[in-house]
C-alpha cells in the first residue's frame, strides 16, 4: 500500500500544498449539490480530517455514496486551508476508496448519542466514538508515562506471576485456576477435590497483587515496578470495580516512607502532567462533556506540594470539625469516603497523604512503629477523587514480621520465602500500589470503571 | 535516608575524587591485614563497586566481620582511581553500616557455583547472582525497547482480557478460571456443573492469545499492540514452554503482508540493537559464559535484511537439498525446526520470513489466497534461533471469512463480534505474534525457559 499519514499528524503539521494520502472510517458525510464534506477518523485524534470531495472525480459520485459513515475510506489529495471554523486545514480530495462500506440501516454508531450502557454490549465497536476513543488514547498516553517515569529513575518493570498457589494478602475472594476436570475432579480418600492432581500439583489461583513478589526482586535491584493484570472474584457490581484490573506496585530497597512518599507524589504529578501535555484536545473534551473538573483536578495534583499528616492528627480535626458524618469517627476506626474527601476538599484542598495507620486495621506485611499500635501505611487522597494510592514500609525485621504473621493467623509454611528475605541481607524497603482503571477514571471523569478498559469483566460478564 | 547513587552510575561516569554514599548487598570480602576489599553490588550493572574498608574506622573491625557475603550495607567516601586491573574506580570507604546480616553457614549464595536447577529452588535470591541479575536487567531492557518502537510509531498499547468466555483460537488446552465452590459445584438438571451460576455467568477461562480483540482495536485506531500475559495448559515439561508467559501482539489495519514483514524485521533489529547498546556488560558475559554465539546471532538480525520466500518456494529448497531430515519434506506439511534452522543457518546465512502456507496447517482468521489453498501467513526464522514471530494478513472479508469459520468447526455464535468488523468499515490488516519470554531466551543463550521469568509456572509448579 501506498504511504500513508496519521491524522494526528496532519492536524498538528500539515502545510497547504502538501499531497497527502490518508486512511481511515468514515465518522461523519454532508451531500452539497457537487460535492460532499467527509470527516474522517484513523484514531490518532479526538478531530478528524475534513475532505472536500467533488462528485465529479472518477467514479466520485458512485464511490460517495458508499461512504456512510462508518465505511473504511483511503483518500488522497492536497491539504488545504479550511475556510470552516475549528479547523486549520482540509482535505481537498483527488481520489477516493471505499474499502469497507458500513450498511447505514444497522450500523449501530449513526450519529445520535448513545448511552455508556449501550455502547458496552457492543464493545467492539465502541472505540470509534468520541469518549471511548479519547478514553483509550489517554490510556495509552497514561501508561506510557508510567513506563517512562520508573525507567528514567533506573526501576526495572519485574513480571510477577498471575497464578500463585497462595492467598497471603487475603485480600477479599480469589478465582481458582484449573486444569482438572470439572466434571469428575478427582477425589481424596476423605472424598475432597484431590488438588494435588491438578496441573500446579495443588490449588491455584489468580493473584490479588504482585507486592510480594515485587519485594524479592527490589532484594535485589534495588528499584523495581510492576504493571500487569490482577484480580478480584469479589462479586460487587459497582461503578469502581473489575474482576481484572491492571495494577502498577513500584518497590524499592533502602527506602523509608518518606521516600516512598516522595515517589507517589512524583509520580502522580508525572502522569497528569504527561497527559495533559500530550493529549490536550481529549482532556478538554472530557472536561466539556464529561465531568466539569478533571482539568483543575489534574492541576491541583500537580501544582500543589501535597501536605503529609498522620492519621491520628487526621482523626483529630475530622473529629473538631462541626461537619456531620454518616460514620462516627474515633481512633482505630478506617477512614471512610467521606472522611477522606473533607480533609483532601475542604479541610486542605488539595491533595495530602496520610501515615501511619492502626496496624489493626491494614496489612501484616506494614512495619510496626514503635508505639506498638500504629505501623508504617500510608494512603494518597486527591480532592474529588479520594483515595487513589495505598501504600507502606514493609516490616524488614524477621522476628517482628513472623510475630505479625501468627497474629493474624496466616499460614507461615506458605510464606518461608518471604521470611527468608528478612534472614539474609534484610533492609528498610517499601513501595506502594494504584490501579491504573482507578486513575484512569479520576483522569478523564468516566463515571463508571467498565468504560476505562477495553473489555471489562464484571459478575455476569466476560462478553468479547 | 541520605541521597545515594546507584552503582552503575558510578562506574560510567563516577569521577575520583568524588564523595558517593552507595547501597547494595556484599558479593565478595576479602580480608588483608589492616583493610578489606568489599565488592557490593545494587542490582544495577553487572560489575560491582570495589570497596576498601580500613579496619581502623569507627567501628570498622566489628562491622567488617558482619559484611559477609548477602548483607546489606551503606557506605560512604571518596571515589579514587583502582590500581586493580579491569575497573577504572574504586570506592575509599570513610564509613559502612551493615543494615541485615547474611549467615555464612546458611545463605545458599556463596562464591561457589550453583546450577540453574539449583537457583530455580530460591528463586527468592536467585536474581542476586550474575547470571539472573544480568538476565531481569536485558529482560527489562527489551521490554522497554518494545514499547519504545510501537509509541515512536504511534501504535497504542491495548489491554486485551486474561479472562475469555471462548476458545476460539482453539491453540491447545485452556485454564478455567472459576469462582464456584468445586467441593460441591451447582449441578444443572442433566447433572453436569451449572457454570450459568459461575462468576460470569458462563465458562470462563485464561486467554492463549489476545490477538482477536486486538484487532478490534486495530479497527478504531488504525495500530495497536499488546503486551501481556497468556496462558497454556499444556502438559509440556520441556525447556521452551511454560504455562504463564508474556506475549506482544501487534495489529495494524490499512496493513497487508507486506507491511506487517516491514514491521516485524525493523521491530526486531530494534530490540536486539536497543539491548546491544544498553547493556553490553550482560550482553558480553552470556556470549562469554553462557552460548557463544549470542553476539553473532544479534548481529546476524541487526544487520541482514530478511530473505523473503514463499512457503511453496521454501519446500522446493528442502527437497532439492542432499541434506537428509528426520522428518520428509513435501508439499503441505509443517515446516520442523531442523528445516527451518537449515534454511536459515545454511542455505540463506541469515534470518528469512516464509510466507503463504497451507491453509489447513494454520489457522482460521489467516487471509485466503485467490489459489484457495494457501493463506497470507509468515513465520520469520533466524538462524541458530529458528522461529521467533508468527503472524498473518487476516481475512477481511466476511463471507470467507465465515465459510472458513464454520469449515474448522468453530462456533460462528461466539464469534459474532469478531464477525462484524467484517460487516462494518471492514479493512485489510495484518499483525503477529512473538512470545516475549523466547524471546529473551534468544537475545540470552539462555537454555531453559524458567530462567528468563521471575517466577515460572510450570506443571507441578506454582511456588513464589
Amino acid at each position: 500500500m501506498a504511504t500513508s499519514r496519521r491524522i494526528l499528524d496532519i492536524l498538528r503539521i500539515g502545510q497547504p500544498g502538501e499531497t497527502v494520502t490518508v486512511r481511515g472510517w468514515v465518522r461523519t458525510k454532508r451531500d452539497q449539490k457537487e460535492f460532499s464534506f467527509v470527516e474522517i477518523n484513523d484514531g490518532s485524534s479526538m478531530a478528524g480530517l475534513q475532505a472536500v470531495v467533488n462528485a465529479d472525480l472518477p467514479d466520485g459520485a458512485e464511490t460517495l455514496k458508499r461512504a456512510n459513515t462508518g465505511a473504511s475510506v483511503e483518500l488522497s489529495g492536497t491539504l488545504v486551508e479550511s475556510p470552516a471554523k475549528g479547523q486549520r486545514i482540509e482535505l481537498k480530495a483527488e481520489s477516493i476508496t471505499v474499502f469497507g462500506e458500513a450498511d447505514a440501516e444497522t450500523y449501530p454508531l449513526q450519529k445520535k448519542r448513545h448511552s455508556f450502557e449501550f455502547l458496552r454490549d457492543i464493545a467492539h465497536l465502541r472505540s470509534r466514538t468520541n469518549t471511548l476513543g479519547a478514553v483509550f488514547r489517554v490510556r495509552n498516553t497514561c501508561a506510557n508515562a508510567v513506563h517512562q517515569f520508573f525507567q528514567e529513575r533506573g526501576f526495572l518493570w519485574v513480571h510477577t506471576p498471575l497464578i500463585t498457589a497462595s492467598d497471603c494478602e487475603g485480600a477479599g475472594e480469589l478465582f481458582t485456576v484449573t486444569g482438572l476436570d470439572l466434571e469428575k475432579p478427582p477425589r481424596t480418600k476423605e472424598g475432597t477435590v484431590d488438588f494435588s492432581q491438578d496441573f500446579f500439583g495443588k490449588r491455584a489461583y489468580l493473584t490479588v497483587s504482585g507486592q510480594l513478589e515485587a519485594e524479592i526482586m527490589a532484594m535485589a535491584f534495588t528499584d523495581v515496578y510492576t504493571f500487569g493484570p490482577t484480580f478480584r472474584a469479589e462479586n460487587s457490581n459497582t461503578s469502581r470495580h473489575l474482576a481484572e484490573f491492571w495494577m502498577i506496585e513500584p518497590e524499592m530497597a533502602f527506602c523509608d516512607l518518606n521516600g516512598n512518599m516522595d515517589l507517589a507524589e512524583a509520580f502522580l504529578k508525572y502522569v497528569f502532567q504527561a497527559v495533559l501535555e500530550q493529549c490536550p484536545e481529549d482532556m478538554e473534551f472530557f472536561n466539556k462533556r464529561i465531568d466539569k473538573t478533571v482539568l483543575e483536578t489534574a492541576q491541583s495534583i500537580i501544582e500543589n506540594e501535597f501536605e503529609r499528616i498522620t492519621y491520628t492528627d487526621a482523626v483529630k480535626i475530622l473529629e473538631k470539625t462541626d461537619k456531620s458524618f454518616e460514620f462516627p469517627v474515633s481512633w482505630g476506626i478506617d477512614l471512610q469516603s467521606e472522611h477522606e474527601r473533607y480533609l483532601a476538599e475542604e479541610y486542605f484542598k488539595k491533595p495530602l497523604i496520610v501515615t501511619d495507620y492502626p496496624a489493626d486495621i491494614k496489612a501484616f506485611y506494614m512495619r510496626m512503629n514503635d508505639d506498638g499500635k500504629t505501623v508504617r501505611a500510608m494512603d494518597v487522597l486527591a480532592p474529588r477523587i479520594g483515595e487513589i494510592i495505598g501504600g507502606s514500609q514493609r516490616e524488614e525485621r524477621e522476628d517482628v514480621l513472623e510475630r505479625r504473621i501468627e497474629a493474624v493467623g496466616l499460614p507461615k509454611e506458605s510464606l518461608w520465602w518471604y521470611l527468608e528475605l528478612r534472614k539474609y541481607g534484610t533492609v528498610e524497603h517499601a513501595g506502594f500500589g494504584l490501579g491504573f482503571e482507578r486513575l484512569i477514571q479520576f483522569m478523564t471523569g468516566m463515571q463508571n470503571i467498565r468504560d476505562v478498559i477495553p473489555f471489562p469483566r464484571t459478575p455476569q460478564n466476560a462478553e468479547f
